[in-house]
């Protein structure tokens, strides 16, 4: 049998003062169990663009039925950067109406300034985030190295309400969280985790490895390698696939869970493709196109993003069917 | 004698309707000159990292002695991704105050989505900026494709109130802006140019080659290539170093301009070092720093970036010194 | 109990005709199983930099006592591309006349032109090698897209005395054989693997996936994915660990291929720092210094690889150390 | 009137011992002008992929009426890694019977091991030729840092009977030589200017800038920055395009000599797009091809390089044809 790491929901002992600076006590002493998949839940936008809070809720009640661990709101995958502040906490906060309370909604709250980051953090928590999904900073890109990220992430938790886990994304932000950042940043008590993209799977048994005396879990971000990262010691994964072929991650998930590694090989390999379809190769349109196919409420996207031609749209439509999906 | 490039002050006949999604009309039919030197102003702030306007305005009064052609207000070097949209239009508003009304202003209103930018740019013309440089959107840079930067600069052009330079920066960005796109985009009549950072000279050379039947003007990005790109055809530049040297690069200009070919090459040479100082190689906190030395308010940097190390300010020290500015 | 695939080192039927422009029989109408772990075997010099039989014969005694599937000879790790053809051919003869008759020897064959290529590759199945592995051409890597390399892999494959085995590795050539010209040219009866060293874990899964219905197998390039691999389906790997740590990563390879994911993923994990020292991060060079640590014959390397500085060699010493290898 | 570098044919005085490893007196203790235009001649192949001795001649006759500089022979263009050692200089030894002896020949030298560079840079200038053009050993390009760079190309000059230029070309190499290892390079009295194909002008500015003091030159390796080159302090170039439009080219660097910027800047600007379509765009076999329809033998590339598919053609001819080439 596959053993589970050692993360509980069960209750730790107190947390011992770590930070000078930190002002306010944390929220909980508790673990925070990371452990499961997550949909980076895609943003329904109406005919002249506004967030469609009915289509929404709609997608919401038949991710209910999905044995989801959480959802992530305000992710890669939700547009953020294309929302105003106002809209990403509306969209938390609606989403936190409809989740039960014992699923986990994780809110990206990252922006460029930490003081911008530490704002929207705290209204993240305000409107019912169970944790805040923080991205690395990246316009300034040649000047973020670890001394910079650490302090940007050290000073971020040490305000937040919630507890934070990283968010490292190269294919959108041109940059990869340092290792050796990550490794410093899972001794804060208040960061409980990362998400990592970049889909290196020696980096990602590296952090395992070197973060196995904390608490600190390590999320697949994309369903291409969750297999994998589950071999090397991840505890889940947020998958934009899962807003389409959620309950099949999910399966995926129990497979890798109970050692059932040949079962999951095959259901792993079916997925790479229409996963590499609606992120790397058509992004977010073609993540909405396919919700479609699949029942939910996809719709078209903030310009600039364009709506696939119609040989995108072939292209994404043969990366399901050739894989039994469509 | 160095054959000045067709672009005048003068006034142009009126425009012919390019679009029809065009609202409104365009503020002027006549030409814009963007022939010279700016300086991508810096955003000063206070000790609690607030913008400190009586910092600011002693610079500009400073900046009032040297023959720029204008300033650019919200450039990278502004720090704009770490200011609030509010805090953006007001530092123009607080800029267009001080400055003279022969001299430019051009305004960053780039934001990631079209409606964003289509209203930052409204707001900016509103405050005074006499043109709106606009970023490439670049989180999804995957699908910022030809098509979909076309759509989102024509759109936001058609609306825009005053002129839009287009703004390329790949370093920040991790994307360039398609040379089809450019060449395309030179025929809308609101787009009258481009400020490239990337500095590729040879790219530089075939946007003036193509774009020279159009209303449009090339403005070099960075003092490093600034002489080449005047000998291949831009007009003038927006230059970090013109922050800290800034009568050095309106020499420079007037060398290249009058086709003093050998002085202008002395001189160039002279600033490579300390322009990939203050750039490329130290960034914002390293011309703040500079900035400081040659009787500007420089200051620190809004969070995440740090301050210079020892090691770096020493650096940053020698390429200006080596060259004969310290 | 982990599913071991199909290959089998037992004679699979006559092989049908495949390519009209194949002029010899292939050597063999057997099935060449690949599975399981391979030292790309260090080139050691004597003081004046000519090749040193009499240390490379006492490094191959000492690998004859590990499990090894066999050796590959003029491997990224060999040197080869310091090494004239002469040379190359004359290692692979002596490393023959030592390595049981079981064991694979598989000899590096890839030259820039495909008619060296070819030459080369009949050469090194004369001096006794089992097969060939052809690295992608790359200097021209602008031009080196699917049909290029589907026509020079071919071409090579069908006169090749031996089978062949493709060689991607983007960290020395700049370029990734790209997945739709592995999945064809898995097609050709006389290609039936790959080494992969690019470590996207993502596309190896998908190269297991297209290519399981070929007689057609993939190797992992680098120890620090190598458990990852076999969980998505590798059948082994060639690792330059396995100079140093040969009898651990054959360990390891027993744990993958019967199921002990639990203590496969703690050796794993240990073994990534040490691979990453001698690879990606200081190259051949501590390769052969780690060599000496451990009892082989490492030395120096062909000019112009340097020695290791100091501070390089107690890097290294910690990767190793700090993992509890020294 | 443009000034001249001081560079002169003039014979200077007696060089300075410089190394101690320099084990042979140098040929020359005379100044090289480099100065001028150098096509980095093809190398044609019969139907059977043979170097076409004939049709080399033929070209060569046609070249001699251009006034260029000189050839460069074994260039990225000539094919050279797909040609043998022996065939490299036997190309050399062709080339040198007919070329007339105030006709420059510089032939490219480079290996990946610094002992086979030696050899094959003697057996060059032993063939006839008057330098030896040195790229970077690129294959352990991790490894290939400024000390080993620099270590490689020192040995190599101070063993070469000829002059050495050293070539950046990192399309090729993906490694370009660094700035700091030029500079010092340009110290050794027998390595006497760089080609950098890379085409950023702000280093090639800053190179000239730092090199003023030294007997060092340096050539463009594009015809697409040729005149920024020039504008910067470059005293010719080495460009694929001159193998098609080579009187072109050589009128380019008369304009820019001469000053006459605006009829240079004409000029150059309908250049960039055949150039693109001869080296980055469409490589040796759109290089190739060109030749065929401007009067001189190019014909087919060694295997692995493709021919063009139509669709490329076409491309090609509109990237002359626009440009009132064809």
């Amino acid at each position: 049998m596959h053993r589970v790491r050692a993360w509980t929901r069960a209750a730790a002992g107190p947390l011992t003062a770590w930070s000078r600076t930190r002002t306010r006590s944390l929220s909980t002493g508790t673990r925070l169990d990371l452990s499961g998949i997550y949909p980076p839940i895609a943003t329904p936008f109406t005919a002249r663009e506004e967030v469609d809070y009915r289509k929404l809720e709609e997608n919401l009640q038949k991710y209910a039925e999905i044995p989801f661990r959480g959802l992530v709101v305000q992710g890669s995958n939700g547009e953020y950067p294309y929302l105003s502040d106002q809209e990403r906490v509306e969209v938390v906060k609606a989403v936190r109406r409809s989740l039960p309370k014992e699923k986990l909604l994780m809110a990206g709250s990252g922006c460029e300034s930490t003081r911008a980051t530490i704002q929207l953090t705290e209204r993240m928590a305000a409107a019912g985030a169970d944790a805040a999904l923080v991205v690395t900073p990246c316009f300034y890109k040649g000047k973020m190295d670890s001394r910079a990220l650490i302090q940007h992430f050290t000073v971020v938790a040490d305000s937040s309400p919630v507890p934070v886990v990283l968010y490292s994304v190269p294919a959108n932000t041109g940059l990869e969280l340092p290792l050796d950042a990550v490794t410093q940043l899972a001794q804060h008590p208040n960061i409980r985790g990362v998400k990592d993209s970049g889909g290196d799977i020696t980096r990602i048994g590296l952090i395992v490895h070197k973060t196995q005396a904390q608490d600190f879990q390590v999320l697949a971000g994309s369903a291409g390698f969750l297999m994998a990262a589950y071999c090397v010691g991840a505890v889940g994964g947020v998958c934009a696939l899962a807003n389409v072929l959620g309950q099949e991650l999910c399966e995926l998930e129990r497979l890798c869970v109970s050692g059932r590694w040949e079962e999951a090989r095959d259901l792993q390999q079916r997925l790479i493709e229409p996963n590499a379809a609606v992120t790397r190769k058509l992004g977010v349109p073609a993540l909405k196109q396919a919700m479609e196919w699949f029942g939910f409420h996809g719709g078209a996207c903030r310009s600039p993003l364009q709506p696939l031609t119609d040989a995108e749209t072939q292209q994404l439509r043969r990366d399901f069917s050739s894989n039994g999906w469509l």
